[in-house]
């Protein structure tokens, strides 16, 4: 989606390519969409998605909460306005001294998926709250989601009954369904497990509040993908189904499913060539690929659609691949790419949907060129 | 390798983790050894390597000529006093306005693969030399070839036979065997169709002077590799087979072979844990990964040595990963890693072999945490 505003923002500003243009009115629609389909849910923003500090001052007003990744996204959330009591540090695998720092900071809550991790916030941060993640097998979900963080229910609730012991708040457990997760319904199993683990523990004295049901909420790529309410209904009957009237606290990150569809990479076409006299298929480069922003296409798992001024004349089916020297630069190929035949080296191009986990995936500088440059309005 | 330099520093400075620590002594024994393997051969080094000051410095003071990949390294080198007659444009991926740009600053050495890319080089670079880049298998090579660089070779003729007719200095062949190649007898076959494109354009009246040997030349990672003697006894072979005695200009472009060896990152474990009470596997969480420069653990293409305090104890096979949130931050899983069961959090470690392809690689704060920083002795 090109918003008006990012329309006229580049006919306007004529900025220079590679660069992402993002419409914060789209974000605060997004944040609002989820905030309607879940009233009795708290929105947690993955910072990681976009940490511009425009886009967390523009959630600040809106009243979201933040899931950080690292210290420094702790920091940014602070610096644009937010308060350490709305701040969940969500990763599982923390330096004590970053815990400990957050906790100065003022941060009460935190990820755990191992009593290795539990020990950790005991003496780094006594007193605060844990969560312990559970695994999930990711079905649905267009971003792979690998068996990284999060333990199994058993552990799980070894885990927490640890912390509890330890002084701690054993005060709930989080899941994450898969990123870009398509199926509404991946939610019911990852429910299903967690409701076990409440009751175990509270059969165990031990009184769990927080479901944090992560993210997996998508982007719009080429595909279409159900609303934010769709989401919120299969989810709320899944609540109800396992926690009947004795619904926990809850709590979700969107992170992609908030500035995803809010961002467009505005790209240009380097070179269209082809490996051979008789080989039929053209390669299109551009100037960012898999290290200048693009890193989600990843074994072609994120499919962007691209737009040129080309669109309407005949298409071909393309490889695409960034500008770098390097061999693994190459976005599509497995499945080709349908372009027009007219493209040519100069065209624009606009990469659509390209808001959440771009700018800050792009690499320091490899090959010699810069982070992917943003804008945002 | 960790020389006595790099523990010196280590020891002396404590520097904060993770870092990279590059000793220039090593560069300049590889230097020196490619340079005496391949007497009659110039050493163009591969920029994207490691592209630090300190680094390019070093290079122009013994003599090195450079290969860039974007606009940025050009200027590298010149700022580190490089002269831009030593510099190749070696990327086929240029967008017009950057050729004019390199042309500007004097480079005179471009690579292409594609008449379209030539037609850009008449334009903006009016009168330079190119040399065509032809496809390579990339068998034997650790880190994936793919064909996003180069043409077949009745394309290369047309592309030379153009680049002749449209005024431009058609001056070689260039390929490349595969990044980490450990086999020094592939370069033979390309070498093969190089000389077969050098007779065909020779009856068309076009005398190409150049091969460029490309990269390919190794770092030690866990295996023993050739040395530079080897491939520069191989090559020399190859070149007398297929060139006989009529052997043309050559250069080599090693990146990895220069500085890989010379660089060692100190790194820390962040968290030992396991996902069930029943699961033997250890997950290690080390904090950096795959966005923090250890991105060519991509598919477990390299796999670092990695040195702890505890080597000697028994060790164990455990997945290892990095400190994102990213379920795809996990470096080596497939083939887990073998590492001391002793083993904890908060425990140093040093990654091997890990000079090049790591800081410019590294994101520009995926998950807020801050590109490689790097300390060159």
């Amino acid at each position: 989606m090109i918003t008006d505003r990012i329309r006229a923002f580049l006919a306007g500003e004529r900025p220079e390519s590679p660069c992402l243009v993002l419409d914060r009115e789209v974000v605060r629609e997004k944040y609002l969409s989820y905030a309607r389909a879940l009233p009795n849910t708290k929105v947690y923003y993955a910072v990681k998605a976009n940490p511009d500090p425009a886009v967390l001052q523009l959630l600040v007003e809106l009243g979201s909460s933040f899931d950080a990744a690292a210290i420094a996204e702790i920091g940014a959330v602070i610096a644009a306005g937010g308060t350490p009591e709305n701040i969940s540090y969500g990763n599982t695998i923390k330096k004590e001294c970053d815990i400990a720092h957050a906790f100065a900071l003022g941060v009460r809550l935190f990820a755990v998926d191992a009593v290795e991790e539990v020990d950790k916030v005991v003496r780094a941060a006594p007193g605060a709250k844990v969560f312990c993640r559970i695994l999930c097998d990711g079905d649905g979900a267009e971003w792979p989601l690998s068996r990284k963080c999060g333990c199994d229910v058993n552990m799980a609730i070894e885990v927490l009954e640890h912390a509890h012991c330890s002084g701690l708040v054993a005060f709930g457990v989080s899941f994450h369904v898969g990123s870009q997760q398509l199926n509404p319904e991946a939610w019911d199993p990852a429910l299903h497990a967690t409701a076990h683990i409440f009751r175990e523990l509270g059969e165990r004295g031990i009184d769990l509040k927080l479901v944090n049901l992560g993210g997996g909420f998508p982007a719009r790529y080429l595909k279409n993908v159900p609303t934010a309410a769709i989401y919120g209904e299969a989810i709320t009957r899944a609540l109800q189904r396992h926690f009947g009237n004795r619904i926990p606290q809850t709590i979700i990150e969107p992170g992609r499913g908030l500035v995803g569809d809010a961002g467009v990479i505005k790209a240009e076409v380097v070179l269209v060539s082809r490996k051979s006299v008789e080989d039929p298929q053209r390669w299109v480069y551009l100037d960012l690929g898999k290290f200048g922003g693009l890193a989600e296409t990843m074994n072609e798992s994120i499919r962007y659609p691209i737009c040129t001024a080309r669109d309407g004349d005949e298409t071909t089916p393309c490889v695409v691949a960034g500008p770098t020297c390097d061999s693994a630069d190459v976005l599509y190929e497995k499945i080709p790419y349908n372009l027009p035949v007219s493209l040519a080296a100069g065209d624009e191009v606009m990469i659509e949907a390209a808001g959440a986990y771009t700018t800050t995936y792009s690499s320091a500088g490899f090959n010699g060129f810069p982070p992917l440059k943003s804008y945002i309005l």
